[in-house]
């Protein structure tokens, strides 16, 4: 692509202001507009041009409302951002529904400036461009208009400011290493860039690749740009969901098999068996902490299952401050104005730590499924989303284990009715708990579904008989122990 | 206070079952009443009984509505923590209205727990625990709930305790570097805790010192005290606003010693100038970044005075990554329920920075005083409280400048008019901008009653004559550039 890019006819500085006024009035009418919005736009101003990128970012800045812009520069990442998941801090960063969110280099920019330097290798380099690729689709997928810039410039360009710019230390911009090692390597970065190209160059997450050496040309293109690419989308009446395949497959009954009349009869034997595991668990949580190692625990189940009592089992056997307990219900504001996965990103830890998810989100392709609250494509995508965010957990180190409680429907009418009548149980049962009840089959069948399709080897589903509380308490024990422990 | 306290009368088994439903209902009900409320409550478990605060911590977690309840542990700081002021963390960890933050150790029990380390000199402890007091002072102003909880155990008992879990690694507790150092030095900890008792217990926010080696007996304690805190708090009608002195001092009149006639007739010799601080700052922040020195520049002034632009001048000089510009318009709802200091401490960032606020907290005593957005016992305040968040600030060497941009009413009519009449402008003016005109003296008491209160020899305000533009732009490149080089 950078090869075939046609230099951009130079701008004059009478044609340059005649169009700024028009483009900025555009500009913030747009933004204007985008407040009602129900998605995102996030605007990727990356390149090997650090100081085209900079003039570039400073005139949006300038020319668009600053109370609806937030510019993000990715930087070297920090110490919380290391421990984590590579992709956590453009999780983090994504912009809520309404807004714009300008990110400077961000995940393009790193990948080939850290390939260069020769600090990924070539099969960390090719698997990262499969995750931006992912990260990126999955935006898309949830609505956000993503617009991607590559500001280009040409080795004899380079070669011309880094000779203006290396006298006395009396400009704004100094020459960096980055800057040398580009004009040195310049035939082997284009390389480097096709490449990226090739792999994150989507139908629905175009890359612009601009020719950046004149401010004035490069300006007006990334600026006419942006706005075309906003108009076009908000001229759209809304998005086409996706097509979903009608007749859908069938999958095992998994919570058939589940053996519900396991049971601990004697009080002692199941006394000595949870301490067993629980100082088990006191002394391997101690071990994660002491070498960094994280887990994520994630509990699914029926209502009145045991989850509660099951994650207190655990959390008894560790000290406060290695644990975090998430209790997932409706989202707030703040997090229905995102992907539906952030909210989970941004809950992640620094390592040694346990983090317990009481709900998860699974609750797309579980309660969002058959109440209605996600369309058919949204849930369908989720398989293929939560597998993928699974993977940079445990990619990243994470031990995840996911539990599912299962009781079967007399058991579950049995506990409603024993926890109506205790006076501090009283609240947790509504009339929509035994709403849920009615749709005891369509829920078993998105279980099975979600379990058929989100079983993987490095996470695995854990399917937990409950109907007997304390045989679920120390299975669910002795399975986390014995994942600590692998 | 230690030394007084009575040991609480063991707590049977029975009696614990037969208060504890009642205990726990009060308590969830108490969290949904509290819902509605316009303040937070803050639950401070901290102590010198490890063991103890991690039983009561669980205990609350599991008696109380986890979905209203957020629990946080503050131990060692991480990077982040570390590179920012003291408070940053306390401050970001504060619960928004009408929910519960538990938080456990924090500021009270790291303080002693350094001291008694030697980490801390004496006169480093002393200064915090004015920090600490003035802290709790601040958010009790602002209506939030405090309930602080000193978890003690005496050397008897913790001598029981070392010898019970020395033996091999199969309980869930091990012993800490910081129990046999509370053993060996207990006399000089428990003197220290009584240092911070003398300080820190208020009569708007007492410590609740329980004896804590019964677990029963200590988990009661706890769980009634916090129940009736919530009750009494919630049985007022409404917070009495405390008196506000009636009579008003004058003050100088800094804003007409302003020489508003001061100008660049020449627009080359202004060229040159800017040229020449706009290059001095390149240079400036490239040191800052490298020696990780940062700088807050804080700019107001009167509608259409020219902040915009003379922040722009300053931006230009500087590469993306190295400011960010927050414009301070009306608060978000997440911002409404927190103090309102909270939303510029969750802004500051790494050091080597410079983070640029367009309107500032100074809103408090401008617009929010004029106006009547804050009631005058809130405003009143703020002159002490933006003081103190400013001497954190610079406490932690932080550059500080601030600038008031000065200019008078007909060039501020003659700049609407001209804005109305272009076209990229005109989203600028609104009526509520000629509305404010009308209120030109009293906003010009305010900001002078504000310089004379506010003006530090750490943070002094800068007052610039703007009915120049180029005058004010040079005049604040300049000042960043001494404040920067000194």
């Amino acid at each position: 692509m950078l090869e075939k890019l046609k230099p951009v006819p130079r701008v004059s500085r009478a044609d340059y202001a005649r169009t700024e006024a028009d483009l900025r009035v555009d500009l913030v009418n747009a933004q204007y507009d985008l407040r009602r919005a129900r998605y995102p736009v996030i605007v990727l101003v990356a390149g090997d041009d650090r100081v085209g990128i900079n003039e570039t970012v400073q005139l949006l800045q300038h020319w668009m409302d600053a109370r609806y812009l937030v510019t993000r520069v990715f930087v070297q990442p920090s110490e919380a951002e290391r421990e984590r998941p590579l992709f956590w801090r453009y999780w983090r960063a994504l912009p809520p529904h309404g807004s714009v969110g300008l990110h400077v280099g961000s995940w393009a920019t790193s990948l080939v400036r850290e390939r260069l330097k020769g600090s990924l290798d070539a099969a960390a380099f090719a698997r990262r461009l499969g995750w931006v690729r992912q990260f990126e689709r999955e935006l898309v997928d949830d609505g956000a208009l993503l617009i991607k810039f590559w500001l280009h410039i040409s080795r004899k360009e380079l070669g011309k400011r880094l000779g203006k710019f290396t006298g006395p230390d009396d400009e704004y911009w100094q020459v960096e290493n980055s800057d040398r090692r580009a004009y040195r390597d310049h035939a082997e970065m284009v390389a480097l860039i096709e490449d990226m190209f090739a792999v994150t160059h989507t139908a629905r997450a175009p890359w612009f690749a601009v020719r950046s050496a004149q401010s004035r040309a490069r300006n007006l293109a990334v600026a006419t740009q942006l706005r075309d690419a906003l108009h076009e989308r908000m001229s759209l009446r809304r998005r086409r969901p996706s097509r979903v395949p009608q007749s859908r497959g069938s999958y095992p009954d998994a919570l058939g098999g589940v053996q519900l009349d396991e049971r601990f009869e004697d009080y002692d034997r199941y006394r000595r068996a949870r301490r067993h595991w629980q100082t088990e668990l006191g002394r391997l949580t101690r071990a994660g902490r002491d070498r960094g190692r994280s887990a994520i625990l994630v509990f699914e189940g029926w209502d009145a299952a045991g989850k509660g009592g099951a994650i207190r089992r655990l959390t008894q056997a560790m000290s406060v401050r290695d644990y975090r307990v998430i209790p997932v219900g409706a989202p707030t504001d703040e997090e229905q104005a995102h992907h539906y996965l952030w909210r989970f990103w941004r809950h992640l830890l620094p390592p040694g730590r346990v983090l317990i998810f009481d709900r998860s989100w699974y609750g797309r392709v579980l309660v969002e499924r058959v109440e209605g609250f996600a369309r058919p494509d949204e849930w369908e995508r989720a398989y293929q989303e939560i597998c993928d965010f699974e993977a940079q957990l445990t990619g990243h180190g994470i031990v995840l284990c996911k539990f599912w409680l299962h009781i079967d429907r007399r058991e579950q009418l049995r506990r409603f009715r024993a926890r109506e009548k205790t006076a501090y149980k009283k609240y947790k049962i509504t009339e929509e708990d035994y709403r849920n009840r009615e749709q005891w089959e369509a829920y078993s069948e998105a279980v099975n579904e979600m379990v058929a399709r989100t079983d993987t080897g490095e996470a695995p589903w854990h399917l937990v008989p409950a109907n007997d509380k304390r045989w679920a308490r120390v299975e669910v024990l002795k399975t986390v122990c014995r994942a600590l422990a692998a």
